[in-house]
């Protein structure tokens, strides 16, 4: 770890001290870690080499220069045009002079605000955010078992984003309230989220009406105006394109409206490899590119700055099913090359922790894990989907939030640098002991022992005997009654009387106004 | 990915189609990958910075200066003497500039051979080789439950190891077989395990007898003269240091007799932190840098250019209880900062898969892909307990056996270099296919479909109802069924019938002789 990564460490301590003074919901009594960023303080994993990295570039320039985008927008396709790109119908070809130049204004760090500014988080710069599981259809729990999402799971999971310190950002509906109907549910849930958590949140590119409801909304939670909330970076909003190489109305007026508000576009293809990609990892990796740098340029053509987030969700299908699998060997080699590509081009990424699995089983937990690897030795910014995503994103799941949320804080620590001071390296502890003592009982250990290791929410320690006289608890036994007990802890953070009111005002006007179209 | 390791890559992929030729027992049927080792193809993870390496080399350097090492083999101490250490009772001290000149001779990589050539491995140069469980005292499987170690289990576990392509050895009894008398445990065993499986193996250091019975036992599998043999490590021993500072008779007649006979010695100092090593990390890694050096020094005193390994076994114990934890943050930094040391002396490396958990669930799995993790992005390349370790290393579990040649073979899946040939690139197939297409039926996806994506052993990827209807199985369910099909389906390799009776004829003189004493 260098000294300078060193120097940082210490800003993200003051970062955690500054989560510690909060006392706004964070659950106690559960083994949880203060909060603030984790920094990576190494240098991510370099798994292809310069060259290759440098063959998916030029080919995925060369994709964007041949085969081109479609823009379903004209919008969009006159911003393409105006800055030097080809238009022929919908398809758009856009020369690699035209992507360099628009990508040569990427912010390579902006700061996440909060309504609560001790929740401001730093996307880039080394720093990892982690994030909820969003847009699951379903819910789960042991007791109610699954069902299609509603508002009052929703809010669960919004109780258990804010509860949790490990969690930085709700990725969007963790779950989507499907019993709101549809032309007011971003109403309903946006306003939620601003006052059920007061962390960073991100709001739906379902169309233009919806997406300037959300910047409003995020607006209006941090009580700022307008001007000033244009270079405060408060909201973000993912774009998925529509692999391959195609860009929906939708996304397209939430890219160009999150981009002219200074707010922050995440552009993530679903590039998964055999279905909507190249069923090669490099392959996919070159359309992945070519799709984001596509989108990417498009926010800097929009406004030149802007920040945006370079997004990876380059996986693999079961190809005996046709099923999209998460967490698999291709995944981890996706986010990884897919982070050399973002620093390439000096952008914040965006990973995720994804499983397929059905059960909160080993294959859940290793799954997940493979994806952590991938998404810390990556050097994931944003992490999407940290904690509750199952069956490949259909279930948010309460129970796998908890485990999740070990999982992150286990991430978190194993980015804890080591302490190099000469007392830490213990030469004083060794000639106390001697050959063939032990260290329990020294003053090096006593002056330690509670705060030197990583004190785990769920790992069972205990010896088999003790464990099976316990009735022989499995770790998703643990998840589930850690996830009741936050529940039943949870709290509401303070919010500004006003702000609540100008909230619950612009929600009701909107909604009174019918909200938005649902004809799309 | 340098063009060198992709040349290396070749080489390992030879190496793959050696095993693929060999049926030596390799069960068919459950998704097993090929036989032939992974190869790190990246840099593995700095984690520590150069100055802070040094500084954990200069201090383990000043404890084995200032505080030394109890050295209980009169031998070994002369040795240490005779090379300008200075002996004071047991007590040993070792000058760095000792240190500095034995390890100068140190093997950066070797051949580790085998009875059946094609199952050679080579130790260091980026290589993984993956082991078995080792010296559990207790074995279980789902319908048994757990018990102490016997020998049908120790069959049992032999017959997997041999089963299994990605388990390249086996490291050591994989479960004690508490029911063969001590004075002949070793024999009985060890021909089992020439005759069970033709994979490198492992013989214990506990005296001088059980060591040169397990030399000769290895030089007879392998058919060779003791001349050949003494020039073909095909035998391994891991010494454990009595941490803290600490090397028993037996251990050290261990390192002599198998450094005079050119086999492999792994120095493995057992530091876990807050219990026989400092409680901070950076301290433990001090203590095990000690142990091991002067060990590792102590080979190349006995035999310059002996093979030997740096072993990292660093980790953390539970502060409530005192009980060893694995798979920790503590234990990820350790295995990767222990890497780093290794490398520093141009010393093959030892890590380990290991996990805390009483049962087959999440908490199993996330322990050991963390383990996992630490192995890989640490640069190891012996991997000791790959395959069965539950319970910090008291149970050889059937069933986490088959999780483990899952998660191993999902880490060798990951190492595997992406393919960048410009039709892997898949320009042409993004031309063929357009915006807002499938990749499904495409010509390049159907070339490759097959074989495109690592398939797992276990993982359910199933969608909901499917897996409902189908009992809701736990990657555990899986895990039994797989272990069962696996043994069912075992057959032994074939050995030369010369071979066999030599084997069979030592082993039945030495037990008549009453084997080895069992007072140490």
């Amino acid at each position: 770890m260098t000294d300078v990564a060193v120097d940082e460490q210490r800003r993200t301590r003051r970062r955690e001290g500054g989560g510690r003074r909060d006392a706004g919901g964070a659950a106690e009594g559960i083994g949880q870690q203060p909060a603030g960023q984790a920094r990576l303080g190494f240098e991510p994993t370099r798994y292809v080499s310069d060259d290759q990295l440098e063959a998916i570039h030029l080919a995925s320039l060369e994709v964007l220069q041949e085969i081109g985008v479609e823009v379903m927008l004209s919008e969009a396709r006159d911003i393409y045009r105006a800055a030097g790109g080809s238009v022929d119908g919908e398809r758009v070809r856009i020369p690699a002079g035209v992507i360099k130049a628009a990508i040569a204004t990427v912010p390579a760090a902006f700061d996440f605000h909060a309504r609560n500014p001790e929740r401001a988080l730093r996307i880039g710069d080394g720093y990892l955010a982690f994030g909820t599981v969003g847009s699951a259809p379903n819910a789960s729990d042991f007791v109610n078992g699954r069902r299609p999402g509603n508002l009052e799971d929703y809010r669960g999971f919004l109780k258990l984003a804010q509860s949790f310190n490990c969690i930085d950002f709700v990725s969007g509906y963790p779950v989507e309230p499907i019993d709101v109907h549809a032309s007011v549910r971003h109403l309903v849930a946006l306003k939620d989220m601003a006052l059920l958590t007061d962390k960073p949140f991100h709001a739906y590119s379902l169309g233009t009406e919806r997406i300037l409801d959300g910047i409003e909304i995020a607006r209006i939670a941090r009580g700022v105006s307008r001007e000033q909330f244009e270079t405060e970076p408060s909201l973000f909003s993912i774009i998925n394109t529509n692999s391959p190489l195609k860009m929906d109305i939708p996304m397209l007026q939430g890219v160009i409206e999150m981009a002219r508000a200074g707010q922050i576009v995440c552009v993530t293809p679903f590039t998964l490899a055999g279905a909507m990609a190249p069923v090669t990892v490099a392959g996919a990796l070159v359309q992945q590119n070519a799709e984001a740098l596509a989108g990417i340029a498009l926010t800097q053509l929009v406004r030149p700055g802007a920040p945006v987030i370079y997004g990876g969700f380059t996986s693999n299908v079961d190809m005996k099913s046709g099923a999209p699998a998460f967490g698999t060997p291709e995944y981890m080699k996706a986010a990884i090359v897919g982070g050399q590509l973002a620093r390439r081009y000096k952008v914040p990424y965006r990973t995720s922790n994804t499983c397929a699995a059905n059960a909160l089983d080993a294959q859940a937990a290793y799954e997940s894990v493979f994806s952590l690897w991938g998404v810390a030795q990556g050097g994931g910014n944003l992490v999407m989907h940290g904690a509750g995503w199952m069956e490949g994103g259909l279930v948010a799941s309460f129970e796998k939030f908890v485990l999740d949320c070990d999982l992150i804080q286990m991430v978190k620590a194993f980015l804890q640098p080591l302490d190099f001071t000469r007392d830490a390296l213990g030469l004083e502890a060794m000639k106390e002991v001697g050959p063939g003592g032990h260290f329990f009982g020294c003053a090096h250990t006593m002056a330690r022992y509670e705060t030197a290791f990583y004190a785990p929410i769920l790992s069972d320690w205990r010896n088999f005997e003790q464990w099976q006289q316990a009735g022989s608890p499995q770790a998703s036994d643990k998840a589930h009654k850690v996830m009741r007990q936050v529940l039943d802890a949870y709290k509401a953070p303070s919010i500004d009387p006003a702000v609540a009111e100008e909230l619950e005002a612009f929600v009701a006007r909107r909604t009174e106004e019918g909200g938005a179209p649902t004809d799309f």
